[in-house]
């Protein structure tokens, strides 16, 4: 009875409320979670480097600010502000910051990696 | 051999490349997709009113600028810039707009409903 109240429920969730985790000295991230997918803002300085890797998380990545400089499957894709781009599961990606860059994350499912802190590449 | 290729190939967006969709006078919608997740761009005037809907898509609603007024389950949630909600799925919800609004909904799964143009809730 309880699980079910609490899977019934909102989550209201303030960017402001939630501690920014340092994963290194370029890169900042917040998430909030539901149980099918997930919202990520990070803040990347610019020059910060995502090492590839992959997940079996599709990723939607929406640039608030900045840009970031992509390379999937191989391919280089800037995504400005106002932009979007979707990473399919799976493929292996990379990204830099060409700028001071405000990115919002989309994932679907949730990163279980990340709930459980077992990221370390970004580490 | 082409599907596989066009699956797992990354999807690059523009908001100011795709044509908002009026809805109503007061909101117009635009959307990407991919296979597991679809983010949303809605822009509501001070006003607007969401009439009360569920889905089995989770959602979570972002706002950028302005702020809703959601009633959830019964339950009246102010959600203003720089926050989010997440609405289980399945959850009956409405929304006013108490100002102008940019509000970024990604669901999980996509609104297959949107994709298909069956929303009438909307129109």
């Amino acid at each position: 009875m309880s699980e079910q109240l609490a899977t019934s429920k909102a989550g209201h969730h303030r960017w402001s409320d939630i501690m920014p985790e340092p994963m290194n000295p370029l890169l900042s991230r917040q998430f909030v979670s539901g149980e099918k997918g997930m919202a990520a803002r990070i803040l990347l300085k610019k020059g910060c480097i995502v090492p590839e890797h992959s997940h079996p998380n599709e990723q939607i990545a929406m640039i608030l600010s900045g840009a970031l400089e992509f390379e999937i499957a191989g391919e280089k894709i800037v995504v400005a502000a106002g932009e979007l781009i979707v990473i399919p599961a799976d493929v292996p990606h990379s990204a830099v910051a060409l700028e001071d860059t405000e990115d919002i994350d989309f994932f679907a499912p949730p990163r279980q990696d990340w709930i459980d802190g077992t990221d370390s590449y970004l580490r």
